[in-house]
Order: C-alpha cells, then structure tokens, then sequence
C-alpha cells in the first residue's frame, strides 16, 4: 500500500483548468461551499485518495454500506472562452503534520498534470462568536491576486488572520509556489462552532464571480435555516432547563455540513 | 527488524477460506468471539504478525514467560462443501493509524494468498449503557451482502454507528475492496464499559449461521457469569461505601476478557 | 517532496565564516538576537528550508501574501582578518522530536559545505520570574572554549540548565561535534513569560566581543519598552479588575518578538 | 544522518560474553544496579548510539560541557572460565514506540555480532508505595531460566507485572528470542517515586550469583541514605507547613539516581 494512494477513474482533457479546494475545516466552510458548488455545476469524480496519513476508519453510509476515508477530485468542462474546474473535497484533512505536506504535495503534483495554474482555497475563519454579515477574507501567492480579490469585496485586514492558514487551505497556497501556481484562499467568517452555510454563501458570492458561473443558493439556504431551527430549538432547552449548551449538541449541529 | 514482520509457521491448503477477525476493541467483543470459535473449533495457530507498529512491550504470562505483543492467524478446516476458515486475533491493535493502515493492508495482502474472497470482522457498538439484548449492527462492502445479514437478524440501522468503524474491524473492509474481498462488519451492542461476553454471544449467533458451525457457548456464558459477580459484588461495595465507581475496578473487570 | 527540502538562492563565497543560530525558543531570546544581528549587519538571505517537519500553515502577512513557514540562512561578509558569518533564524523549530534531529543534521552538513568551524546557538534560560539583570549562561564542547566564555563574563553555573538544551539550539552543539566543530550556546535569563529584548541584549553584549562588531540596541531597546508599556498596562487592568493575568494577553504580548 | 547511529570505539573480543541491560526507568531501578556495577567492575566504554529516536536534547555536564543524549555499551573481560559482560546504559529510551523496537532491535544485533547468548535486563516494578524489603520479580524466555531463578529467590508470582514489561526490558526479552538469546528480566520492587538505590541492591544480589562476582555496595547504600536524608527532609517542612507532597521535590530526588 503506497502512503498516498490515488485512484485515476478518468482522465479528462481540461481547458486551462482552476483548482478549487474545499476539505473540512473551520465551521465546515471550505467544504459545504465547494461541495455546493460541485452539486450546482454537476461536476464528475474522476480521482480519489486513500492514505495512511487519514484516519484509521470507515464510514457507514445510511444504506449499510461503507466508504473508506478519502480526499476526492471532481472535474466539470466549461463553455467556450472558460476556465474547467478540478474540485478537491473529501473526508477528512491527513491529520499529522506530515500528511499534511505530504498529502498537499501529492495533490499539487496531481493537478500540475492536468495544466493547474491558479489555485483557490476554501476555508473558515473561526471567531469564536456568532455573526450576521460574515465578511470574507483572503491571503493570496501575489500582489496582484490581492488586488483583484480586493475588487470583489474580498478582505485583507492586517493580523487576521493572526496565527497564519493551517491546514490544506494553507499548504496549497505555499507549496504550489513551488509548481509556479498563483493561488487565493478564501476565509467566510464563522462563529466555528458549527458547519456554517451562511458563512460557504458568503465564499461563493465572491467565488463565482471569478469563475463566472450562475448558482443557486437553495440548498445551502436550507441547510443554514435546519440548523438555525435546531440552534433555536436547543436555545429554548436551555432557557427552560437553565442548562448550559452541551458539547454533544454542538456535534450534532456539526453534522448537518 | 522489518516494520511489520511476519512470521509463518506452516503454510496450509485452504478451500474458499472466509476470514474472521477479532481483534481487541470495544468491550473486547470481536476477541471475546474470534477466541471462542477459535477454541470451539480448534483452530490451529499457523502464523504471527510483530510490530514496531505495536505497543512496545512484553507481556508476562502466568508461568513466568514472556510474549511479544503480537497478532496471530489461525485456520480450521472443514468438512466437505464448507468454507475453510482463517482467524485474527491478537493482544493489540496497531497503536497509531498509519500502523492501523499499514497492518490491515499487511493482513489483507497475507490472506489474498489463501484465495480469501469473504471476511468478517468482529466488533462491539458502545452505547455507554448497559443492555439486556444486545442488538447485532452491521456495515458491508454491497447490498446484497447487507440483504443476507438481514435476513439473519443483522440490524442495518441509518446513523450507527455515527462514527463509522474505527481501526482493523473497518479498514479491513474498506482496503479489502481493493482485494476484491466483500466484507461484512458485525457489530455487537455493549455498553463499551466491561469485557463482554453476551455481546460476542450475540455476534457468534450470526456468524454460526453463516459459516454454518454448531458451538457451544458455555465457556462464553461462564466468563458473563464472572462478570456479573464481579459488578455486582462492587454495587454492593459502592453502595456500603457511597462511593463512586472507580475507573480502576472498571479496568479490573476489563481483564477478565 | 524532500521531508527537508533546502532551496538556495545563491552560493557565496565565505571566508571561515562562524555560524550563528537564532531559531524561535523560551523568550524568543535566540531569534530575537539573531534577527537584530542580521538587521545590523545587513546579511543577506541565501538559502531556505522547508519541511514536512515543521508545522503544516503558511503565515499571512501585513500584505495579505502568505509565506510557508521555514527557516532561514544569511550571510555576511566581514573586513580582512574577521570571520564571516551565516545566519539561521526562522519561523518554527522542527516540531517532532525526529524532526529536531534531522533538521539539525541537515543545517549542518549545509553550513559544513561553507567550511564552518565555530558555531554560536542563541537561546533563552527561562526562569519562571521577572528578571533585572539577566545573567547569560553557557555550554559548551570543549574546555577552551568554556574558559573564552567565562572570560567574557558567561556564567558557568553547575546544575545549570539542569534539564540540559532542548532542541536546536542544544542539538546543533550535540550533532555538530560529529562534523568537527567546535560550539557555544549561549542562553539569555528570562522570565519565559513573554518575548524578552532585554535577554537578548544581553546575549549580543557577549557575542558581539566575540565577533567583533559593533551594534546598535536602539530597535532592541524600543521593543523592551513596547512590552514595559504593555505589561504596565495589563497590570493596571488587573489592578482595577481584580482579574488574573489572561493567557490570551500573554500571548499577545509574545507576538512583539 | 542515520535514524540510529552506533558509534563504536574498539571491537573487543569477548568471551561468551552475558548481555546485561539496565537504561532508565521505573525507580531508575535498573540504571542504578547497571551503572554501579560498571563502576566496580571497571567496565570499559566502547560503543554508544545516538538517535532521533531519543528526546531532542543535550545533557550539560557540572564542567559545562555537552553531551548528546545516548545509549552506551561497556564491556568487561573477565578471568578464566567465567563469561565476560557487555553492559548498555544510558540517559533515555527511545520517546515514540517505533522507536523503542528499533533501537532493541539494533542493540540486539549489535551485541549478536559478540556472540552474546544470555541477556538480563534490569528494572524496577512500581507498586506505588514505600516499600521495606524489596522482592525482586522475575520474567524469563524459557521455563529452565525461571526454574534457575527461582532458586536464586528471584519471585514468578502470578500475575505480576499484570501489565507486562514496557521499553527495553520487555523487547530485548522478546524481539531476543528472534536471535536464538535466552533471556531473563529482573525486577526490582520500588515505591516508583524516587530513583530507589535499595531496589537496584536487591537486584544486583540475584545478578552477583548468576555472573559470580563480588562487588561492593557502600557507593548504593550511599545514595540510599541520601535519599533518606532528603525523604525525612522534606517529610518536616511537610509537617511543619502542613502542605502537600510537591511534585516538584519529588523530581529533585529522583535527580539523584
């Protein structure tokens, strides 16, 4: 068994293709936005990854059957004059440091072959508290991406966010300079404490605008108003019990991305 | 010292093996039941798996003999137009998960050898509650494997396990797809507290159907026995003393297994 | 991707240069000196490391570009009759212990390419109080170099670092012996609370004489009163609020450096 | 650099040479009976190893010197008809697992290359507290072994060390039998608490018979009654101030072995 095993179903000729990552993260952002964006441009798995560098588990699907933890490549062709699209979600992220290059070094070297030269990243930027109007935030390979970034609203606020990218969001980034890819990662703010479509809309919003594509927003909207119901519903709980929010609540919310 | 290293005593002539793992985990209920059927049936030990993926110990027998903590491979032969069967079982599971990964993989490469087409894995579901019948989970590699364990009482139950399968019991499953091995997880209800052996009694009714085998679960029964003496004598204890259950006696009856 | 991977922006030519290691630790006392060194001298970055051993983020700056976390040479040439000198500072040590190690190693069979001799390792000796007159320890390889030392004011102090140098600083002495050179490490007192300017004046006051030059404390100084004013602040909030010292505030505190 | 590095001085020829191992651990039981015995008999230096897999530091001597953390072998030669010894000592054990097998493994085909037939490692078995007349229990690799030391009082009691043998004690035993060496471990009874000079006599007493030397115990009775010294010490201050054991004495005395 190879330490990073990618299993190619199809290879597809791309355009000049855009990169997108979304793997699970800070209130699940990265991941709700590009498995949302996936389901609206009907994209199609060609690509998976299986690793030692992943948790040691299987998930159990709702019909009984079971799915090895993997990271998962999409592709989806696009009209005349546009980018295509490889989207990377998955599972998990590798979950000791070393994977963590490891894994993101693989992906870049994978997507090199099909012609990748820009990069977006998409991830949450956690503040420990709820927010109405979540601002996006950005860090990017080049000046120049900064400013084009800034032109569609896009934040970039000295010290935040403080402590740097961690994760794939972040490696991508910075490894992918080395294959000469110029790349952005996109920040929704979050509460963080749970998977945040409201916080994914706000990422897509400025995203689409760059791969200029039409969505609809429906199912993230649902998704949102389910866990504000069941945010409402354990806040009600609570004011009758005068408990405290339970750690396991908050889980179950997290389920919901 | 090869990282993984196996060591082969005897190499047998098998027909059409399953294989049955049972390795220690929650409630120790796949060892509990792997080491009931392997005694049942007399099963002869005929390979052995150390590691540097293992816990870096010794273990002390009661005549005074050490044993490398390892995991050991037994087969049964069987009469005619019966499946030959071959086990695992051991005193650990890998201790990090790329040695999870690493030692699945291993065993599953090791079987491929004997022409294994079907495994089982054992295991316990913790519920953190004690039970009076436990319930039989399962999780397969395809539908038609999750219809025949219906059809023997197998509960396919969407949501349990939340968690998936964690370690040997699910990557087995999830590693042997690419050994074009189909494989059926079972996995017996326990409150995940104790060594238990009505829990493996529970897995061994639905795995006796299928490898069509009559045992006897007296042993089995014996070891149950022991350890409701053993919780009760420490009810009594606690209730005499108003004291706590200590997380020490927990481990006490955990031995027991 | 190399688990080390050195990249380097050009070769210069050294005269016995003395290699000088400031890598973030207790106080951030080392990289705090070297970084004020480097300033002063105006070195020159030549080289840079980045490894899976490091921890998987990139650091976003003032700009919004990000940079993958790394470490660092400089050089600087020196007047006829001086040693030249290479730099090592950076954003992170190793942060397994095997990462320690092989990033040690890996710094010095570079530096050993430059005909490296003489090695100076910057750390802090953090002694769980506030300081005035911080004392510099030291440690060494060999006798000579122990009395050269004391001889300039550095405190040999018997069961002092009692838990010996951990990490790089310790290592590149430890390691470097095995490539023949000859080493110092040279440890500012500190609280270890927050990032100490103030200890790393200290150890510039002994490095200095040894390599000669002459520097400037102003930027160093202007950092000490920075964190002065802030810890005078926080005291005063604590004193109007009764409130303990936050860790947060602390932490704050520790990004000055 | 090599994961492990054996550096070796001089290649004695050794007779049949014993193998007896005693690196830190509980009660620093073993470390204290191995280098007392060095010391008496004038064992001589003549191989260490150095590793990543030991924690990322370096000792500092009282004279300011460094030393990087290793393992060190000794050897003895002895007069006619008795077998010479081979001692491995050190400063710590492997950190991680992995480690920990890979470095028994190279120790034991290092001292293999000696013709090294019979191991004893030496360690101490914590029973949590203080203990008058310390037992010395025993773990052997054949039934022979453990008849022999039995007769020496050496104790084989039923489920003691319940746990097994953790580190080096427990996998030279064990990874041992792959190089055809009958082993055995003694084990020294101690608090745990403190490095346990008595301990360490009470195993020597059974090793003395089996490799037919006598040595002096003033240096271990020594140490001892420091130890003593400082327990009673800090037993007053307790009384007097009424405080609790602190963990940080605690550590202080264990300085000592």
């Amino acid at each position: 068994m190879d330490d990073i095993h990618l299993k190619l179903f199809e290879k597809p000729q791309l355009r000049d293709p855009i990169f997108i990552e979304g793997l699970p993260g800070v209130g699940n952002v990265g991941k709700l936005a590009a498995e949302h964006l996936i389901d609206q441009l009907k994209a199609v798995k060609f690509a998976e990854i299986i690793s030692k560098y992943f948790p040691p588990q299987v998930l159990v699907k709702d019909d009984g059957l079971i799915k090895l933890v993997s990271n998962e490549f999409y592709y989806v062709k696009r009209p005349d004059n546009s980018n295509d699209i490889i989207f990377l979600v998955g599972d998990y992220q590798g979950i000791s440091p070393e994977g963590q290059y490891l894994l993101s070094d693989r992906v870049l070297s994978f997507i090199s072959e099909f012609g990748v030269r820009r990069i977006f990243t998409l991830g949450g930027y956690g503040i420990g508290k709820m927010i109405e109007k979540p601002r996006v935030l950005g860090a990017a390979t080049d000046l120049e991406l900064v400013e084009e970034m800034k032109a569609l609203g896009v934040v970039f606020s000295k010290g935040e966010p403080g402590s740097g990218i961690v994760g794939a969001s972040g490696l991508l980034l910075g490894l992918g300079m080395n294959y000469g890819m110029r790349s952005v990662c996109l920040m929704g703010e979050t509460s963080g404490y749970l998977a945040d479509p409201r916080a994914a809309e706000a990422v897509l919003n400025v995203l689409v605008k760059v791969v200029e594509v039409k969505i609809d927003y429906e199912a993230l909207r649902h998704k949102a108003q389910q866990i504000d119901q069941l945010t409402a519903r354990i806040r009600d709980l609570e004011t009758q019990q005068g408990a405290e929010p339970g750690s396991e609540r908050r889980e179950d919310l997290g389920y919901i991305g």
